[in-house]
């Protein structure tokens, strides 16, 4: 099918004011949040219902034509980008917020729906939608269960996996699939709602979610401890969470991010200081006062130079920019910054920091780290540029490196940011032989003429690993 | 492959003293906790580690020979029957608690640690491991991963689902899978995982999990309601729902189960009511004692009669005890009790109780239901008798249309039982047909000679729908 063709197609089935194929808006779809990666789509089509999804999938496996599911695309695994060309199938126009159903304790929308947008929803009726990634603000919620993402809330709440109870999808053949709903114990047959969940729209292309809310805590209140040496800022989170804290927010950032938060933002942090921890609580009041409390008193005790605990919410608002600030602030350094998502056991934290930092001085890079210290999910991130073929070779090796460390501390080469293309050579590390051949089938049963986000996830060939260690 | 010479074979990989084959042994794995169901084995074999397990499942793959992995077979669908003869894979030998790592709040054992030794275990060190099902002093942790188990805590803590974090298994050729680990975050492709769980024994043998932990909550308390209205029980739930509180417990029995209670184990129910809640609270104590105030006075108002509060822990256990009395009470009433698990969104709870009130009245039969009313999962539960041909006729015709009102009032067919071979005729209302064929695939993917606990979960035809509504 020639491409004049295959956009008169598109408009017969979406209108034609919902189809794009001039050459300037295709470099607009070719990249998504994920540096170095650059990839034209053949076209960019926006369904605005299930039946006209069902009906491109039809006509892109009759005629054999990738397709590329896309929300925001704020991914940054590359998890957006039309390698081979195709249909770019934009969900935004599918933005309904269908349903929000206080007594089940569920909400049910179509993907295009932003995570904000259903935050801001659902808490205006007392409820609560827990995850929220770094992009929360622009990331839609069909991106999120596609992902799997995860976000600052994942120690406490989990990740989006844990609030996905129902997925309407439609497969590569057009037919309708629909998985869960609203009940709280459902197992009728394997378990495809989290089988999609993370599949990053290489299986089928979901149309409606429902997801479980929570009440909303009654409070929360936020701390700011700051460490002169990393290993205590690392044997603080331990301490915290033997006594039986479980935070809702526990993050950490080390020398490097803390200098560029601090140049970039002038929030006060003290530019000499070895780590910084972000500790906030939310729940009933007198519960969060005392988890607070309790948090910054063990802090102190494993040597944090200074705690700062916010005395309201607003001023833990204040606290918790200093964090956010951290990947805006690493990003205008170089023109290029690659953002990376290695992930180990919170026990490992302070040492895979370290090893970070050895890494980066070895091969002669800046990279600074912060993330999600409970969870021990860390986003070192290596401001550089992408014109330096040089110093993107050294960037790479870095990295490569540090996933292998992750990965022989019983850590993951990715925690929230997904395998896209960005990590399939790496895969097979961390799920094995068995793994990725099961992995595999499993794309062949739902997309057997590999049709739905080809070139993603699954790798084509696996990276020796630098370092053999028993796994 | 004659019988005789399986057995040396396996006598050969895990030593004479775990191989039964005698009749006697045989009849004994013949059944499950599932009335009706019966299937002889032709060989019971006891793995003694993750090696045995492969080598026995490389030489049935070669032989063709069906192999069923068992734990405690207290699953109430079938799911452990060996309805083509084969190998019975009692996998209880495998019962090492191999670590409770604090640090990381994980917990790694082998399939035939039982439920109520590892929560025992954690315990000791001030954790929890949330998921009870009702058989938890037998069941076994990888009995509950294959069935995805649930329990009295689930609308609180969720299912097995939400606490398994990895796992190992052996396919049925041989390989060894390992998926997940202790991270808290991590998408390395497919969530392999979650699709092992629940997938009742069909896709792989499990031989190692890794479960999360939570901190032990600081205390709990109960409360006991007395309604002379079902349709104020059920306005109860959804009011404590409506005003946040999410209870550790909130169960229900109807009219039918109180009686049984009462006339087996005097524990004081009157029984003339209509219902009785059961409901707990876990957390520190403030929140606790504001909980269960609120939750009693949402009762009252509600049109309860009386509400009992238990003044300690103690006193809460025994309130709880009329709860655990339900299925020996009605087990004991007629020689043969079927233990259904019809399953609806909570909003629903009332109306569906109802239904089956009228289901039993038109099929001449006695139907009590209890269950877990925060999550809406019931129990509607039969005393019969086998042996009566055409009441058991009856039988499976109510509950053919209370799966049908289950389904259409956007509920399940199961909730924690599992389908087994109880529910496959029924999984395709549920799951419909797309449905119905991934999960077809994928079970190809992992056993495509189909020897692993063959006959199960996947329907072989499906049921007509007695009532036929928009699903």
């Amino acid at each position: 099918m020639g491409d004049a063709a295959l956009i008169q197609a598109l408009q017969r089935i979406v209108g034609e004011q919902h189809v794009l194929h001039a050459p300037a808006d295709l470099a607009a779809y070719a990249v998504d949040a994920t540096p170095l990666l650059r990839s034209l789509p053949t076209v960019v089509v926006f369904p605005g219902s299930r039946d006209e999804v069902k009906a491109i999938l039809e006509l892109a496996s009759e005629k054999r034509i990738p397709v590329i599911p896309r929300g925001a695309a704020s991914n940054l695994s590359g998890g957006t980008i039309a390698i081979e060309g195709g249909i770019m199938l934009n969900m935004n126009r599918m933005n309904r917020i269908i349903e929000v159903d206080a007594a089940n304790l569920t909400a049910t929308v179509q993907p295009g729906v932003t995570t904000a947008q259903l935050a801001r929803e659902v808490e205006a009726r007392g409820l609560f939608y827990p995850p929220d990634p770094g992009s929360q603000v622009i990331s839609t919620i069909g991106g999120n269960v596609a992902e799997n993402a995860g976000g600052l809330r994942g120690l406490k709440y989990g990740v989006t996996r844990d609030y996905v109870m129902g997925l309407e999808a439609v497969l590569p053949n057009g037919a309708i699939l629909r998985t869960g709903g609203k009940n709280a114990k459902d197992v009728a047959g394997y378990d495809l709602t989290r089988l999609l969940v993370g599949s990053e729209g290489t299986l089928a292309v979901i149309t409606e979610i429902t997801v479980k809310l929570l009440p909303k805590p009654e409070t929360k209140r936020a701390a700011l401890a700051i460490f002169d040496r990393l290993e205590d800022a690392g044997r603080a989170v331990a301490r915290i969470i033997e006594n039986k804290i479980i935070p809702c927010t526990l993050e950490i950032m080390d020398k490097g991010t803390i200098k560029a938060v601090e140049e970039f933002a002038h929030v006060g942090l003290p530019t000499d200081a070895a780590a910084v921890l972000f500790i906030e609580q939310d729940g009933p009041r007198a519960v969060v006062d005392a988890d607070i409390e309790l948090a910054g008193r063990l802090c102190r005790e494993e040597g944090a130079r200074d705690v700062k605990v916010a005395a309201t919410v607003e001023e833990g608002t204040k606290l918790a920019e200093a964090r956010r600030f951290a990947l805006p602030a690493l990003a205008r350094l170089r023109p290029t910054c690659v953002l990376e998502d290695a992930t180990v056991p919170r026990s490992h934290l302070a040492e895979m920091i370290r090893f970070i930092e050895a890494t980066a001085k070895k091969y002669n890079l800046l990279i600074c780290t912060f993330g999600h210290a409970g969870d021990g999910n860390l986003h070192p991130t290596c401001p550089c540029d992408e014109r330096d073929h040089e110093e993107l070779e050294r960037v790479e090796k870095a990295f490569a490196e540090i996933f292998d460390k992750a990965v022989s501390l019983g850590g993951t080469i990715t925690g929230e940011h997904g395998v896209g293309i960005a990590k399939q050579d790496y895969l097979e590390w961390k799920i094995g032989e068995a793994g990725v051949a099961v992995s595999k089938g499993i794309k062949a049963v739902f997309d057997p003429l590999g049709i739905l986000n080809p070139g993603k996830v699954l790798p084509k060939a696996t990276r020796k690993r630098l370092v053999v260690r028993q796994g």
